[in-house]
């Protein structure tokens, strides 16, 4: 029996995360009204999950030879031709696979998927694509959202997706030196679990968490939600291993050093444009022993902002800072679930006139929220002094209660994409990093774009934000779009969104991601936003690992071919 | 006249700073017969500072009409070829450069030093140097201990040491974001006060701070004493500007992105073999309100190893953490002024005595000082933390006054050096960085292995070490070797214990360099070091921005050319 369970995690195929969770809509009353009004309608057109079968597929271009040599590497069951295999590796979780899967109109599929179980196995597909020409394209958990792990193109010669799933194992955890290694295929949950067991954490919890593996991470230079504490992946990542097309590299384990560049970089966000990662050394810290929670309601987003700034810049460092706007809050109510007695909604009703009448209005007040984590005496420290900073900018404590719930909640927002998308509504998020002194402009900017834009489109919708990952230096911001989709035009109207908003981020000098990675959706931005001699340069040292341009083609660097470099033309 | 205090601030030339300063030995009478007993010598052979005039120089190898192709970027007084201005780039500030100098062996000058004083100057030198297949040298503070200066050879076409002082200019402080933005050539002590106006801090401060520059900071991937809390130059560096032969490249300012791989990380480190930095933005940070020191001292260096391992483990950080081993504790009781009055000399003799009786031994006993910043209640929490762990493992608490000595003295190791080597003593320091697994192994190696040599030579002599930049997964370890110099063979001798130090530091997992760098001195090492495929990437990358190996050859990378590469045979 083949181990499904271990090769898709994530079982959903159309949609988000594990088939037996979804986001139940029942028992949060407000929310439907707040979607009709927000969107200025009274019902929605519903778009039906999709069946495979409904799915039209080409059949997979691979020479039947290259099948039985591949076969020979990772045996029978370590390769797949079937649709469904194919299916589940032509697309990743953006809005705009999932619609693609929803409308049947997924363009390219990889023509044979092959679960290799060691490096030395990468290794020998990685030898045998560049004798063939084939293009290879590395895959984990498959939660890209920018199209980083569908084929480009169809390729001539074919290609292979990677899926790395089965190399999954803890090499070694050394509880002096708190580092764990493993295989790059390893879950986060795996992983965390390894770690927990001996009082340890790794610190890395992105929205993907459970279904998104330690490689997925290393090669789109992730950022989990409690990253202000324990870094991003960069800073997790202390060596690692990449069997690259000229070779295996490896670098040394070392948390800093001055043994000329640190290439390690080279590799973190190469979105499998250089090679495949197999294993890696990452630090992991104790496990907190106290977490304490508090919120802040600002009457409005530049206030927040500057709390935010300010609570950074003075050095505290809370494991989750999450600043939602106007807009983000006011749905983060909506989607509260019904007061479970007269009493507790006597209570709300109060406080929510007791705020309104204090100045903080619907849609413009803003809702911090603080996660501090460490020993207890350190997270009161930090707690009160970021208090002070709340109260001194004219914000209202809420205590530790949203905070809480946020918690709870965490990785729950994919699911209700899918229930949004049931009922035919558009949902996409984009998010960048700019200065602070770039910021409020920038939110503005592309609030204010993508708004005229759906309405120049016919819809009305709405933009929601909030800032994480705050650093001294500038922020996170993370924006999500609603609105009813343009029906016969969705990826048109996707499309004209994403141009829209993304050129706002540019203009408003924000980068084109701060932790969802190019892919195949931000490739086209990339000299606009680094110049033609930093492309270049990436366009070099890609050359000089993968001289056939057989590693993932077409992500990340715009124009780089479609397919395979001719090798004779090219060495 | 011409600016000599911007282009050398560091004025001794022969030695180390300001020629005004000096490490006054009288008034510390224990130090020369701790030294004495030591190095098992009655008295020492002085080695005379050197004269300029005695030392042989080569004439200049240039071409008339390219200098005037250079006066004519730079203007005639932006060049020089006079002895004085050729020597003080023969060499850096490694003891065998300093050795070097004192002996007349200064092996090759540059045969032109020019002094920019903007990029586009910069620019148009490489471009000419490209043309004339002339090497650049960049240097700034020129306090390089790693043979990162001088020219690696006579080079057939001359070779131009590149002086980036003039270009010191602070071009944007920006006390929203806390960011600065400068020149590179800007030395440590006009940036830190160009800050400290505005009530931030940078928090670098390397052993040369009030030499060295922004540029050589990022192209040796510096660290500073107080990188525990501030980071490594590497975390404080958001963007840079770089001047390669291919062109000038400009990598965005974001502390952290996943727009592919962060490719200035690419340029830290790259010593000058890339191309020049000129402009860089550096996050800062607010200067802390206060400052607490705590010491212990432990019984030994391995119960000091622990505690620094669990302080750091824990979450605290301290600005400065620093635990000498038992000889450096030794040595710095003797180097201590001696007690102004009868009382405090009873007072610390009861002291001492104590200690002894319960078992903090002589030779033995290793003193750790930490250095907290921030606001007064975490200062106050984190040094209450350290203090249990400390008690917890066995440290016998010595309050606030060893940190606050220590950090009088901070800057002022090297001039001692000076004094040391007017003696006739080597004194060289070699540092690594090693995980915790490792670490004491490492120690116990090195100080075996160096001692043995010197003892095979026919010399006593002595080795201190201590603990510093330590991070949760290991941490940097650093070396004094002292003992007298082999007259005659001077050189031969620093060689011998080199190669001894650096097979013992890699034998035990230790990194060639934590923030020394590689420069000439490690160059034959890094094969071992790092394997030949990462080599081999590094190779390529230098290849993909200066084609005809003309900045810096020699440096970092072995045995890659000692010479411009034929332009003919390489492109």
């Amino acid at each position: 029996m083949r181990d499904d369970r271990i090769r898709y995690p994530l079982s959903r195929w159309w949609g988000w995360g594990d088939l037996s969770k979804t986001y139940p809509l029942q028992g949060r009353p407000s929310f439907l009204p707040f979607l009709k009004e927000s969107l200025d309608r009274s019902s929605f057109e519903p778009l039906p999950q999709p069946s495979m079968d409904a799915i039209p597929v080409s059949d997979p271009r691979i020479n039947p030879a290259v099948l039985s040599e591949i076969a020979s590497v990772v045996g029978e069951d370590g390769l797949s031709i079937t649709r469904e295999d194919r299916l589940r590796h032509a697309a990743g979780r953006s809005y705009r696979d999932l619609l693609a899967i929803r409308l049947g109109t997924v363009a390219h599929l990889p023509d044979v998927v092959v679960f290799p179980q060691a490096e030395q196995e990468v290794a020998a597909i990685i030898a045998l694509a560049s004798r063939y020409h084939l293009s290879v394209i590395p895959v984990g958990g498959g939660t890209s959202v920018v199209g980083g792990i569908e084929p480009a193109a169809p390729l001539p010669n074919g290609s292979i997706s990677l899926n790395l799933m089965r190399m999954n194992r803890i090499l070694d955890v050394n509880e002096q030196d708190l580092t764990v290694r493993a295989e790059c295929g390893i879950p986060g949950p795996q992983l965390e679990e390894a770690l927990n067991t001996r009082g340890l954490t790794l610190g890395h919890f992105p929205e993907s968490f459970e279904f998104s593996t330690l490689g997925g991470w290393m090669a789109s230079a992730s950022s989990g939600q409690d990253s202000t504490l324990y870094g991003d992946m960069a800073d997790m990542v202390l060596g690692l291993r990449i069997v690259c097309p000229t070779g295996v590299i490896e670098t040394p384990p070392f948390p800093a050093h001055a043994q000329g560049p640190d290439l390690k970089r080279l590799f973190l966000g190469s979105e499998g444009t250089l090679g495949v990662m197999t294993h890696a050394t990452l630090r992991a810290q104790p496990r907190p022993r106290r977490t304490g929670w508090v919120s802040f309601l600002f009457r409005d987003f530049h206030a927040g902002t500057e709390a935010t700034r300010k609570i950074i810049q003075a050095g505290l460092r809370p494991a989750v800072i999450r600043l939602s706007d106007g807009w983000e809050t006011q749905m983060a109510l909506a989607l509260a679930p019904a007061p479970h007695s007269v009493w507790l909604k006597t209570i709300s009703r109060m406080g929510f006139s007791f705020l309104l009448r204090k100045g903080f209005a619907e849609y413009r007040r803003a809702l911090i929220t603080l996660g501090f984590e460490g020993s207890s005496k350190l997270v009161e420290v930090q707690r009160g002094e970021a208090r002070g900073i709340g109260r001194r900018s004219g914000g209202f404590c809420l205590g530790g209660m949203p905070g809480r719930l946020w918690n709870r909640g965490r990785f729950e927002q994919p699911y209700l994409r899918d229930e949004l998308m049931n009922m035919g509504l558009l949902v996409d998020t984009m998010e960048t990093i700019v200065r602070w002194a770039d910021l409020e402009r920038l939110y503005r900017s592309v609030r204010g774009t993508v708004l005229r834009t759906m309405e120049d489109l016919g819809t009305r919708g709405m933009v929601l934000a909030h800032l994480s990952h705050p650093y001294p230096s500038g922020s996170g911001v993370y924006f999500i779009l609603i609105c009813p989709m343009l029906r016969g035009s969705e990826n048109d109207q996707w499309r004209q969104l994403k141009d829209a908003a993304t050129s706002a981020i540019l203009q408003s000098g924000g980068a084109l991601s701060h932790h969802h990675g190019i892919g195949l959706d931000h490739a086209p931005w990339m000299v606009q936003c680094l110049g033609k001699p930093y492309l270049d340069l990436l366009r070099k040292l890609k050359m000089a690992v993968d001289p056939y341009n057989i590693m993932n083609p077409g992500k990340l660097l715009p124009g780089l071919g479609q397919m395979p470099n001719d090798p004779e033309g090219n060495h």
